[in-house]
Formats: structure tokens, C-alpha cells, sequence
């Protein structure tokens, strides 16, 4: 079959992968569109080493023709963890077109039938590649307290920056976006502040909670600057090396720092279908598969948005 | 009056320094005995650039004769920040002995009246000077949900290493201390666990809470090395400078990360006057104020245990 390869340091479109055969548990899909996401992009230039079929942004079709999509980590269900609640960190866990099971960028893939989430008709293709990361962002709301009235400030103005704003604007919260571009931050909508970002230095200890989305090394200082005291950074964006930070900061002034990666699948569904938040100002462009590394190199252009990438849409 | 002064890089003892005169709200002190914390030593140093006289830790006299103690910062109390509820992260704060405040190691110490404790008989001078590292080993257990079965490692065998750990076992956690010393180590107790720094690499992610102590730029990796997914680090010590870290890993297993600084007074106080913690075997030694600058130099060795200045033991 048709697929885009990553070889651990670069990608190229191959047509001679063998079509993935389903294990026990496990469920065929046929791909009708897939997202390229940062993840995908560092994925592409060799972070964290990955060789295989790229993709964990995805709409695919069941043989029986339900649309559905899928949550990445491919836990053991059976190891401590997993039974203590938490498959997700499962060590044992592979992640779809990430970390040992080939991706959806590809004419099939083949996801765990557990992780599978039927896509409902109010939900379009185009939309429903967002559920992913847009579940990332409602993970927010399940690791902290979101209410009306809490100062939050999302660092970046990204996508996922955006959809984190989106998000945390549903739970009521007084949201800021900073960021660096005009452009982008003009997608925030109406509802929500915007600051550039030279301005942070005029926000110093202003808020609440503070989202780091910038994907960028020099996220986490900034953030720490714009946090109150006793006030919460959340890290939503992995960045690959070290860090050269000062943490005394965190200590006197009683910082919380945590660590925030995939979310729940039905709240983003739901969030799609009640029309709480919009992700189609994000889309950026679409490509064929056959366009795929063309569509790699859209999506690596600064301020690009998201680049979709479409393996079947008419198929039935 | 006599007292031991820091100039911002070395500290002097001065029988010149003048008698504190309170100002409104403020009561004089005469102090019966001070603790050299390792903060002190670092001040000693240059670290913060403070100048005055040292010493946050201490027991100190009424003018009607009644033994009490001081929380150590002096709020404003009228700022947004102390009407929110956190006079202890008031901007416009000074801290005993630590920024723009005299401290105790002198004959004589003006505080905040809203401050003070009184010290029960059940506690002796020796005893009450741990009031102030025993609340800030205590603040833990208002952050966190510590309890009966959860898994922590307190990293560092220090004096407040020991004071987190013997404050979290009162809470039923299973607690286990790692250090580099033996002979420190042995101080723990029998309900207490005990681990050489060179097992540590063996107990990766096993533990739900990880309390760094360390005081060392080494404690923030290797606590994430023990921490579990979407487990909890605590940063107990200030370590000036900056930290070079990958912070990947904090994202990844979504760890939370919660700086910690003073603590409750009072529940220290009932620790020492229920016997819940024994702070006696953490004394090094004792000197009188004349000898103010030797306790330093004692206190300052490797592996020293608390070292106690007597001011006026003997006051009435």
C-alpha cells in the first residue's frame, strides 16, 4: 500500500508498504484524512527516532463504513499501571505513528479496537482531524480546576495554543493568548484577550494558570514570569534537549508546575457537535496523498496552519 | 546590643549594632536562642545580597515573660496579593534575617505582633528553635493529599530532609529517605525506610511523591528519575543558579511539579508537644552568641546537624 515513511531522520512517500495485518484486538481501518501535527513535523527530522508509517491525527472507516478515529497509546491493559487507571502511561504502551505502531498517513492503518471513537454525522472529515489534539487540550480541564473568573494566559499562538484557548474560554476562565504573530492571534476570537508577545513583561505575575503551547525552549521561563504565586504553568508542549531554566522561582514563590499530554476523546467529540468551539479557521491547506511530503513542507513553514492530508474521502 | 552581622558577603559579630526599635504592630524581643539554617550559610555567602542581622529560626522573650516564636514573613497585609489569603507571598514583603529584616542572632529582635507564637511549657528552647523548618516541612501536607499507603521518597539526608520525612510518616505514607550518608541516614527511625543515593537508579518511577532536599542542583533530575507517571515532585530547597534539565520527561508522564516554602506554625507546634516528631537527634551542637561566628564555621562542615546559638538561656 500507499504510505508515508519516516526512516528515523527523514520521510518519502512509498507505495510498496505491506498492507498492516490486524493482531488480536486489534481493527483495520481504511484512512480518509490525516492531520499533520508538530509531533509529526520533529517526528520527520528524527525525535525520538521513530521509523515507520507517520500519522495519529486521523478519520478512518471501519469495513462495516462507520466513520470513527482513534486514541494513540496502545497500552498492555494488564501491567500495574494500566490497572491502576492510567493506560496512557502504560510502559509497555506503543503510540500510533509515534512510538512503534505505524501511523495513519498511510491508505490503511490498524488501531486497537478499544481506542476506537465513532466519529457522529454533525462532525465533518475536516473537523474530526482535530479530535486529537483537541482532546490534548481538554486534558487541561481534567488535571486542573477551570471556572469562571480564573486569569489564564496561553503562551503561543499556535494551533494547539488556539485550541487550548478555545477550550478553556468554554469553562468560563477570563483567557489571554500570547503570542507573536498578528496574524494568528487574530483566529482567538472576540471572547478572548490577546497580547503580543513583547508585551509579557507588562503581565508579570498576572495570572492564575499559564499554558505553555509555544513548543519553544524559551517557553517555560516566560511562563513562569507571567504566573502569580501559588499560581499554576501547565507544560503542554514536549520541546527535545535540555533546558537552561531557574528554578528557584518555582520554590519561593510556590509555583505549580505540571506536565500535560493526550485527553479525553468524548469531550472533544462533544465540544465538535455542540459547536463550542470552531477548528476550521485552522485549517491551512489540503493535500493528496500522493502531495504528502509537499504537504510536510507546507506545514514546516513558519506560521503555517493545519495541513490536512487527504488518503480517501470519496471512498464509501 | 550584640549581634551577628552579615554585609551581603561575609558575617562579623558587632557589639555596636543598634537596639530594633518596634515600629507600629511590631513587638521586642529578647532572644533566648537561634538555629543556623542552611539558608543562613548561603546568606553568609552573598546569596541575596541581604545585610543585617541573621537568624529565622529562634525563641525569644516578651517583656511580660512569656516564650514565643515568629512566622518569618512580614506582610503588608493590605495588598491584593495578602487580601487574597497569601500574606506570605506579599510583594512588598520583608523576611526575618532573610530580605530587609534584622534577624534573631542577636540579643534582641523586633516582629510583626501578628506573627507570634506562644510556645507551650511541653517544648523546651532547644526543641522550639525547629518550629520554623518543622512548618515548613508541614506545608507539604497542605498541598498534597498525603495518606496512608502513598508511596514517597524523601530525596536528601539533611536536617530538613528528616523533618519532611518524619512529618510525612505521621500522615501513614510509606516513606523512604534517600542520602549519601549512612550515619544520617541511620537518624530516619524504624518506621522509616532508607536508601544510599547509588540505589536510586533501582527505584525508577516507583514513587507517587518525590520531596526533593537536597539543596543541590543534582536533586531536581534524579527526583524525576523516581517520580511515577503522573506522580508528584515537591521542591522543598532553593538552589541558586541555574538548572540545566530536560523537561520532555515532565510532559511525557505528566508529572506535577509544586515548589514548597513556610509552613503552618501551629501544626508544628502540636507535632512537638503530641511527640509526633523528635527533633533532639537532629542537634549538632551548641554555642553562645560570642561564639556566633565558630557556629557558623560548624555549621558550615559537611554533614553538620543543627547547630544552636544560645543568646540568653538563663533570661527571665
Amino acid at each position: 500500500m500507499k504510505g508515508l515513511y519516516c526512516d528515523g531522520s527523514s520521510i518519502r512517500l512509498r507505495d510498496d508498504l505491506p498492507t498492516p495485518i490486524p493482531g488480536p484486538g486489534e481493527v483495520l481501518l481504511r484512512v480518509r484524512i490525516a492531520g499533520i501535527c508538530d509531533t509529526d513535523i520533529q517526528l520527520a527530522k528524527g525525535y525520538l527516532g521513530f521509523q515507520g508509517v507517520l500519522g495519529h491525527e486521523f478519520v478512518g472507516q471501519t469495513n462495516t463504513g462507520r466513520r470513527v478515529t482513534a486514541e494513540i497509546n496502545n497500552a498492555c491493559h494488564v501491567c500495574p499501571v494500566c490497572l491502576d487507571g492510567r493506560p496512557g502511561h502504560c510502559p509497555h504502551r506503543t503510540v500510533l505513528g509515534i512510538v512503534g505502531h505505524d501511523g495513519a498517513m498511510a491508505e490503511q492503518v490498524v488501531v486497537p479496537q478499544v481506542n476506537l471513537h465513532e466519529i457522529p454525522d454533525e462532525i465533518d472529515d475536516r473537523e474530526a482531524v482535530f479530535i486529537e489534539p483537541l482532546a490534548a487540550a481538554f486534558r487541561i480541564t481534567e488535571q486542573l480546576d477551570l471556572h469562571p473568573g480564573l486569569k489564564m494566559a496561553i503562551l503561543g499562538d499556535g494551533k494547539l495554543g488556539m485550541l487550548c484557548a478555545w477550550v478553556a474560554r468554554t469553562t468560563g476562565a477570563q483567557v489571554s493568548v500570547i503570542g507573536k504573530h498578528a496574524s494568528k492571534l487574530a483566529l482567538a476570537g472576540e471572547a478572548i484577550t490577546t497580547h503580543r508577545l513583547e508585551e509579557a513583561s507588562t503581565l508579570a505575575k498576572r495570572f492564575d494558570v499559564v499554558v505553555d503551547c509555544t513548543g519553544s525552549h524559551s517557553g517555560f521561563p516566560t511562563a513562569l514570569g507571567l504566573v502569580r504565586p501559588c499560581g499554576t504553568v501547565v507544560l503542554k508542549t514536549t520541546v527535545a534537549g535540555t533546558y537552561t531554566v531557574n528554578l528557584a522561582g518555582i520554590v519561593i514563590d510556590e509555583v505549580r508546575v505540571i506536565g500535560s499530554r493526550c485527553g479525553p476523546f468524548p469531550k472533544a467529540i462533544a465540544a465538535l457537535v455542540n459547536r463550542q468551539v470552531n477548528v476550521r479557521p485552522l485549517i491551512g491547506g489540503e493535500f493528496t496523498l500522493d502531495q504528502a511530503e509537499s504537504a510536510f513542507r507546507a506545514a514546516s513553514e513558519k506560521g503555517a496552519r493545519k495541513i490536512l492530508i487527504q488518503v480517501a474521502p470519496e471512498s464509501a
